[in-house]
Formats: structure tokens, C-alpha cells, sequence
């Protein structure tokens, strides 16, 4: 992920082309800021009434500009020479005075006719480097004027850029895919979850298909972890303020806490995290050395406050059900556990196919020991020792990033990419060597003094809402046979099979097998198709040829016609694909 | 459960003796209410500062008292000469002031030298109906003012009181062995579920040996739902106001509930009930007769406000974990659901050996109909003749009582008494015919016009917390193996047989049974004593002999020792008794 100056500057200076085009057709719109993104460049305007009908218009008047955009000059100003310029755009206005606050240099940019207020970045002659068949306009969005809500809302063109036509082309098919595998429309046609404005945003109900997904997940997870030695526990989702203090949730995690209620004279906030309840089980009883590491796992429901306008079907909700775990431990116990987890989550990328995937190490920074991070210098070595021998040993594709460690102990961000090449953050694991402190926890050493475990947080598989999310896009709705729904359809091709269909479904039912009957009297052809649109693994076609030779007619989703099969034979596959979870 | 006027009077004879001989032994205190109850009698008073210590001597006047307690006179008084003669006395002028404005007679009644504001029901000759080794003080309690945690807090004095000497004496027992087998004790000893301040009153954390148990008890169910052809839903814990508005929840329950969150200008409730969130469910698609019955089931986690003085354990907590399902049917299919949850409760009564039992049956009253319970004449008669039916058919003891309905509809509360006889409330079955209208929920019947379906709400497991609390007593904490946290512990009986031990472990482990191994230096007498204080249910002996057959010596906590057996047949036999749920 090495940062490509040249296509950044494109980038930007097509934010520059954009404003000059939209100034030059909209003369009372105010432009504001327009910087460089991942994969092009945006520009926010006030006084700006379009809408994407009028995208081949500016998009249109910036070709023609572009011509005499032959090279960039720059120029420090005054502040008064500034504020002159731009006297008639309060937006510029605002930004100029933060930076004359800050004391930062001034400066203007011209190219063509158009001069703006920046710090730089550009290519050096836009006619010439810039290729006309690698960029376009894309869209119109509303954005808050920096990015508050509090503040006005403004009109945001965007634009996609890339350094050949080919990468645009590329970059447009993916996203068409993307859109296609959104699992916000997948998740509403495979009927997987659904909102509604009485519970309120950000707050999905799970249907019946979707909770099937939950339980497989539940089940693997639990079945991995009673395997790693996991227990599991289970806690309220609300607790008192004095819990939350004593954690320091309050007052530093407040803000994405839902507010309290007031009840019996104190207040009570829903939980947003589960390690203090955790914290509270290691503390019922006194631990000894022999008693760790301890291995606390809930799937837990939290519930955390995110902005309205942040908020994106499942992947950012405001309910969330974590698989969270934590492990209290000894310092010399720390390397195997924190191998142990690293090893569950290569585990599940195997199990649900995630080829691409990297760690993102956070590390502490020596010089702001006691200030943003905790002051224990020697555990943060040793930690950050051991977590980096792990990765390196275990070969897993890592970078490490200083100074973005958590408050209390280095962490790791789990990234990973879907099918069709989309990023998704998954998963954090971190550890903590500050907050068992403070919930005065102890355990008794073989030298019968008391000490302090250490203790990881983790979720490999992050959240239901987020890992289903991702997994219908990953998989494009078609979930391998364990986690599908529907595992097999029974489809008699006429009334006379219905009979033995029933029989077929009983059997399979009774071997713990999803199957269903199409009763309907549609043509085998419709029936189908209803299949596939459902994306159901298998469905087994029955007419006078199967019944005579008692045996069924099996279809697969991804290897077509697979012949006829006997019941029995079919239970023994079904059940092997799903005990290996393939 | 006949009303036993005799044995009423009796006890309420005695509250009154109590109150005279309280009032000789210390004139500053002040009488305020007496009556019987269920074993006995009690009387509150003010300015009473006594402890258990002091009851012999209470006791004591009570018997000096009795033999001039020949007849109790009653005399109907004013207003005035009432409150003349309680003049010192505020809570009895209180109660004189009531019944005042409720123009209710005023008696007063006198027996021996002492007369109090009563209504009456008393034996006629105390010193000759009231047996002396039939009844005695029991305990002090504190106790509020009518009940209500806003007044002051009174001093109780209770007494047991009985027919015969026997009957008091087997009470007592009963209630020896209900003090050792109660369920907070035993609770803590097996380590199944705690409680923190931090947290808060009345929400019991989980720890694992309890999430074990809740885990099979959910297993249970989505096994037997399964079969019954429920889907599994979930939903959040929180909701708008608006959602509980549509269902009536407020106002009209609101005292039940947790107190709002103000969140993003709207109030935000937790959870008190899954029926609102169902309903949502079940209308996110046009629903034909052809998909009814739809039965939808959570294992939900509901919050509900309880007082604090209310709280017990896990019998009365504010979390509460229901078995919850919402039956949406037509009228025609709702005598066969009925049934079928009938026969669900019926199946699991058996599962957990609970032999004695009665569902009282509450219908409406057709006086009331339009203001107690909703206007729906032919409805109310239609279910409630069909449930009637149903309970008579199926020979399931009940007891109908008129005028205790809901207001939506007939409702069934199902009573069990536990091993050793105590009661318990488990659950309530109901019948709705008003909140799925409130919701606009409809189907398209075969005409092609649209109408409510009926909804069964019930919840044959009530909630973890109360079914577990009960299971606790019910089993003396000694669970059968499909629920016991531990199913068998491993005891070598000195380290030369460890590593075989640890062979057996591995192999019971793989083969799904939750086996653990004592690897401490103990005798295997402490060992076997350990062992039998946490009730597990069966232990394997290991030494010389054992090994040399390839062999382990299984022993039962009900059985006794069972004599050697492989471990390949142990496994077998575990798995089978595991899976009969035995």
C-alpha cells in the first residue's frame, strides 16, 4: 500500500479542474475544499443545485478547460492579501483564519483561470500529464461542511482517476459487482435481516435465515473454542455508572456509549464493551497460577452509538453481537496464547476461503510513554517483542505502524479482502496490561505473591453484523452448504412425485439436513430458476425416472448436473461437506 | 388449593394474640396490621426494636395469655369513638380514615384485654380451638408500610401456625431442606451464576458451569421448536417509544419497564417483551394463509423493572432470558397449536421429572367485556371453549378461574411444585386478539380478503433465570448427565496412573462428554468427597487393576459403584443416556 505521489497529484489538480468548471458554468456556487481520495478526487460546493443529470455538463466544460491548464503557479499571500480574494466565500474565509492562528504559510495556486487556496500537490503541466480517457465524474453526494452535522450541508461532486484507462475500466467493474453483491440488497432479497423505523437505525432484526448464519457461526465458535480451551459466560447488557468508571469507559469512551437511564437514583448505561463483566467473573473467585490462563469467550450482544449518518446496513450498526473472548494470562504464558489466536483466525480465513488478508501491527511510541501510552516500558517491549516473533514466525503478511497502539497495550487490526477485491477491517486483537490493574485484579504465583495478568481481547470472527455482511458479498449471497439456509430444494416435476418427494424431504429432515419441498405446481423450468435465485447449494429433481429407480436427480449451484444419487448416499455427502464445513 | 376457613381463622386469632403480648411486653410500640397467611400469621409494628432473640419471650406471654382468651366480642363503632380509642396511634387512623370514606363498617373486636380495628374471622374460643404445639413464632422481618418502599420501614414478627402438631414439624423440615437446597446457596457453591454491585441489583452474570446449563436448555428447545416447525428469530434490545406505544406497552405497562434513554431526540426503551419486535417481523412481507401458522421463536433477554425489595435470586431478577415464541394462526388452526404447545409442555414436564403440576386457566368476564377485556364477544368464547377442550382431552389437571384474563385475551399459568413440594409460577401461555390489530398485522385468507391473524404467545421453559433457579431446588443442585457442567471426573488414583487417566480423558473429550481429570495429589477418598460435593454425576476410578484390564471402574453419585467397563462402552453408554436426555 505504498502511497503513489504522481496519481495523487492528478488527482488533485482535477479537483482543481472540477472547481474551475463548476464556478465557470454555476457562478454563485461557493467552493470549499477538494482533495485527493483513494480512487479519484471530490470538491464540495455551497449554492449548488444539481443533480447527476448535470454531471456530463461540468464534466464536459473541464475537457475543455483542460487544454490551457499548462502549468501550476504557486504564491504566498498575506492574510489580508486572502481574505481580499476570497471576501465573498465565508468558507474560505474560516479556513484561512485557522491557518493565520497556526501561524502556517499562505499560499494560492493558479492554473488556467482558476486560483485556489492550498498547500499543494499537483502535477506539474495537467494538459499534458494528464490522460482524458483515465478520469470521469462519478456522482453527487450531500456532505456536512467539514464533515459535522452540526454544519450546513453541501453538494460534493465526485470523480474517478487513474493513471490508465484500464485501471478506470477495471475500477468500474468492480464496483458495478460491488453493487450487484451489495449485502444490504442481497440481505433483503435472500431475507437475511431487516430494519424498521419503530426499533430505530442502525438496529437490524435478524430473520429466520439470518439467524441460521448467527447459530453456524455460534456453533463453529464454539466449537473451536471449547477445543482452545475457551469458557464460556454470559452477562448483562447494562450495568451501572461505577462499573464503567472503573474500567475508564467513562468518560473515555463515552461518546460511543449510548446515554444512560436514570434508575433507582444512579444511572445505567447499555454495555459497549464486554471485558468488564469479564473482569468482574476472574475477580468471583481468588485465581492462582494454576487457575491461567483463563479463557473467558461471550458472544455478546453491545450496543455503541454511532452518528446517524455513518451508520451502513450491517457493517456499521449500532447493535453488534462481538466474538469476544478474553484471556487473562501470565507474561510467560503470553507468546503460545497469543500464537493460539493468531492460529484460530488462519483457521477461519481457511474455512471461508479469505485468501488476501494482512495484520496491521500498532506499536507504541518510547517518548509518549505516560502521556498516550501507559507507562510500563519494559512490558510494551517485551508484548510488542513477542507479538512481532509470532508473525514472522507464522508467516502471516504484517506492517507494523508506531505510535497507533491502544492507550493500554499493542494491537493488531485484521484486514481482509472479499472476492471481488473489496477491503474490510474485520477483527481487533489487543492486549492490555492497564485495565486488569485497575479492576485490582490478581492471581497468586508459584512464589505466592500476588501479580496482575496480563489479558488479550479478541474476536477473530468480529461481528455477527459485520462478518455475515462481509460474507454476503464475499460469497455473493451463495453461503457454502453448512451456513446456507436453504441447504437442498426438492423439486417433483409433477403431482404424481410429489409422494415420494415428501418422502425424500422427511429423510433428510430427519438426518439434520435443511431441506424443503417446492409443492407449487410450476414447471420444473420455473422452479429452478426460483432456486437459483435463492441461491440454494443443491436441489434434487424427482419425476418417473428417479422414483423407478429409487434414487434422486442431484443438482449442484456450482458443478451443475451431478447425476442420480440414493437418498441415503445423498445424506452421507451432505453431511460429510457439512461436518468439514467445505 | 381449598380455602381453609378454620385454620384462617385460627391464624388470625393468633396475629391477634401476638399483637397483645407485644403491646404488655413493650407499651411504645405501635400495632398497625396482622393477618394469617399461607403458613401461619405475622404483625407489623412501629417503634419496635426486638431481633429473633427476643421472640421466646414473646412466645412465651403469648401461652401466658392464651388459656384467658375464651371468646372474642366484636362491637361496630363511630368514626369518633374509633378514632378516640387509637388516638396515639397514626397507622390505625390511617386505616379508620379509609374506611371512613369508603363508608365501610368499623368494628372493633376484643378478646382477653386486648381490642383491635378488624374486620373479623376469628375462632370462637381460642384458649379451647388453638392446639399449643401447633404453632410458634418463627422470625423478624423489616417490612414497609402497606407494602410501599416510600414509607417507613415497620418491624415484622411472623409465626407458623398449623392444624396439628405433625403438620407444623413436616413444614419445618420441608422448609430445612428448601433453606439447603436453595438456589442462591447452591448457586454459589456449583458455581453457576453471580451477582456484582458494579453491575447491579437483580442481573446475574453467567459464569460457565451456569452457561453450560443454558446452553442445553437452548439446545432443548431448538431441537423440540425444530421438530414443532418454529423459525428462529432475533432482535434488539432496545426500541423507540414509538414501537411500544403501537403495542400498548405504554402507558400501559411502562411501570414494568426500565426507564428511557434519551437518545438522537427520542427516547429509547429497553426491551421489557419480544411480541413487539415479532410483530415487526412477521409484517416485513405480504403474509398469505399459505405461510400460516408462522411460529417465531427467540430465546429473547428481556429487561423488566422489579423493586428492589422483590428481588430474589434468580427467581425474581431484573434480565430475565425467556423461551419466548409468538404462534401467528388462523382461528381454524388455533385449537391444533394449542394443543401442540400443550403437548410441548407436557413433553418437557416429563424431561425434568416434574410430576406434579396444574395450569390454572384465567377467561374473562362477559360483564366486563369493553372495559377489562377487549370488546371481542364470539372470540373470547370461541378460544376460550377451545382451550377448555383442549386441557379437558389432553387430562392435563387445571383449574379455570373467571375474570383474571388479560385484556387481550384467555391466559393459562402453569404452577409445578419442585421434588421437595415448593411451588413455582413457570411460565404463561396466551391467547391475543387485540395487539396483533394494534400492529396491522394481516394475511390474505383463501377468499382473497385480509385478516388478523390470532397469535399464542408462550414460553413452556419461562425464562433461564427462573427455570434454572428452579431446577437448582428441584435436583438438590445434582443434575442428570445431559445438563451437568462436569458429566465425569477422572480419578487416578496415584501418579502411576496418570498418563492413562489422561488417555481416557483425551478419548471421553473427543467423543463430546465434558470429562475432567483430578490431577492433584489428594487421597482418593478426599478426592471422591470433592467430587460428590459438586454432584457430578458419575467418576472413574483409576489404578493397578484398571490398567491392567484396559479398563476404568465407573462409579455413580445415584447408582453406587457399576464396576468396571471400557472406556469405547462408556462412551456408548454415556452418549445414549446423554441423548435420551435421561
Amino acid at each position: 500500500m505504498e502511497r503513489n505521489e504522481n496519481l495523487e497529484n492528478k488527482r488533485h489538480s482535477l479537483a482543481h479542474l472540477l472547481a474551475a468548471a463548476v464556478l465557470e458554468l454555476y457562478p454563485e456556487a461557493k467552493n470549499t475544499i477538494g482533495p485527493a481520495i483513494d480512487n479519484g478526487f471530490y470538491y464540495d460546493f455551497d449554492n449548488l443545485k444539481i443533480s447527476d443529470a448535470d454531471l456530463p455538463k461540468i464534466e464536459k466544460k473541464m475537457r475543455e478547460l483542460l487544454p490551457s491548464w499548462t502549468k501550476f503557479f504557486h504564491k504566498e499571500v498575506s492574510p489580508e492579501e486572502a481574505r481580499e480574494h476570497f471576501r465573498t466565500n465565508s468558507y474560505k474565509l474560516e479556513l484561512i483564519e485557522e491557518l493565520e492562528k497556526t501561524a502556517e504559510k499562505i499560499t494560492f495556486y493558479t492554473c488556467g483561470n482558476f486560483t485556489d487556496l492550498c498547500r499543494g500537490g499537483h502535477v506539474e503541466n495537467p494538459s499534458k500529464d494528464i490522460k482524458s480517457d483515465s478520469w470521469k465524474l462519478s456522482r453527487i453526494a450531500g456532505a456536512y461542511w467539514r464533515g459535522d452535522e452540526k454544519n450546513k450541508m453541501l453538494t460534493r461532486v465526485y470523480g474517478l482517476a487513474f493513471e490508465t484507462e484500464k485501471e478506470l475500466t477495471d475500477y468500474e467493474k468492480q464496483l458495478a459487482e460491488a453493487e450487484k453483491n451489495d449485502h444490504r440488497k442481497l440481505g433483503q432479497q435472500l431475507e437475511i435481516f431487516m430494519f424498521d423505523e419503530d426499533v430505530g437505525p442502525g438496529l437490524p432484526l435478524w430473520l429466520p435465515n439470518g439467524v441460521i448464519i448467527i447459530e453456524e457461526l455460534e456453533k463453529l465458535a464454539r466449537e473451536t473454542e471449547n477445543i482452545a480451551g475457551y469458557q464460556r459466560v454470559r452477562t448483562p447488557h447494562i450495568a451501572k455508572e461505577s462499573m464503567y468508571k472503573k474500567s475508564g469507559h467513562l468518560p473515555y469512551y463515552e461518546g460511543g456509549m449510548f446515554p444512560p437511564m436514570e434508575y433507582e437514583g444512579g444511572k445505567y448505561y447499555l454495555k459497549a464493551m464486554n471485558c468488564p463483566p469479564h473482569h468482574k467473573i476472574f475477580a468471583v473467585k481468588p485465581r492462582s497460577y494454576r487457575d491461567l490462563p483463563l479463557r473467558l469467550a461471550e458472544y455478546g450482544a453491545l450496543y455503541r452509538h454511532e452518528k446517524s449518518g455513518e451508520l451502513f446496513g450491517l457493517m456499521r450498526a449500532r447493535m453488534i453481537q462481538m466474538n469476544d473472548a478474553h484471556i487473562y494470562c501470565t507474561e510467560e504464558q503470553f507468546a503460545n496464547e497469543f500464537r493460539a489466536v493468531n492460529e484460530m483466525y488462519l483457521k477461519y480465513f481457511k474455512i471461508f476461503g479469505i485468501k488476501k488478508y494482512v495484520m496491521r501491527f500498532s506499536t507504541h511510541d518510547p517518548k509518549k510513554l505516560g502521556q498516550k501510552f501507559v507507562n510500563e516500558p519494559i512490558l510494551w517491549k517485551k508484548t510488542e517483542d513477542m507479538v512481532r516473533q509470532v508473525l514472522v514466525e507464522s508467516k502471516i503478511p504484517f506492517e507494523e505502524v508506531a505510535n497507533e497502539a491502544a492507550f493500554y497495550g499493542p494491537k493488531i487490526d485484521v484486514q481482509v479482502w472479499c472476492a471481488i477485491g473489496r477491503e474490510f477491517t474485520l477483527a481487533t486483537n489487543q492486549v492490555d496490561f492497564a485495565v486488569p490493574k485497575r479492576f485490582g485484579l490478581v492471581y497468586t504465583d508459584k512464589d505466592n505473591k500476588e501479580k496482575t495478568p496480563l489479558c488479550i481481547h479478541r474476536a477473530p470472527l468480529g461481528t455477527h453484523e459485520r462478518f455475515i455482511g462481509f460474507l454476503i458479498e464475499h460469497l455473493a449471497g451463495a453461503f457454502p452448504l453448512w451456513l446456507s439456509p436453504i441447504q437442498v430444494k426438492i423439486l417433483p416435476i409433477g403431482e404424481a412425485h410429489l409422494t415420494f418427494a415428501e418422502e425424500v424431504e422427511k429423510t433428510l429432515r430427519a438426518g439434520g439436513i435443511r431441506a424443503e419441498l417446492d409443492e407449487s405446481n410450476e414447471t420444473l423450468g420455473k422452479k429452478v430458476r426460483a432456486v437459483k435465485l435463492q441461491k440454494i447449494p443443491y436441489w434434487l429433481v424427482i419425476g418417473d425416472k428417479e422414483i423407478s429407480a429409487d434414487k434422486v436427480t442431484l443438482e449442484s449451484r456450482v458443478q451443475g448436473n451431478l447425476g442420480q444419487i440414493s437418498v441415503a448416499e445423498l445424506l452421507q455427502k451432505f453431511q460429510k461437506e457439512i461436518t468439514e464445513r467445505r
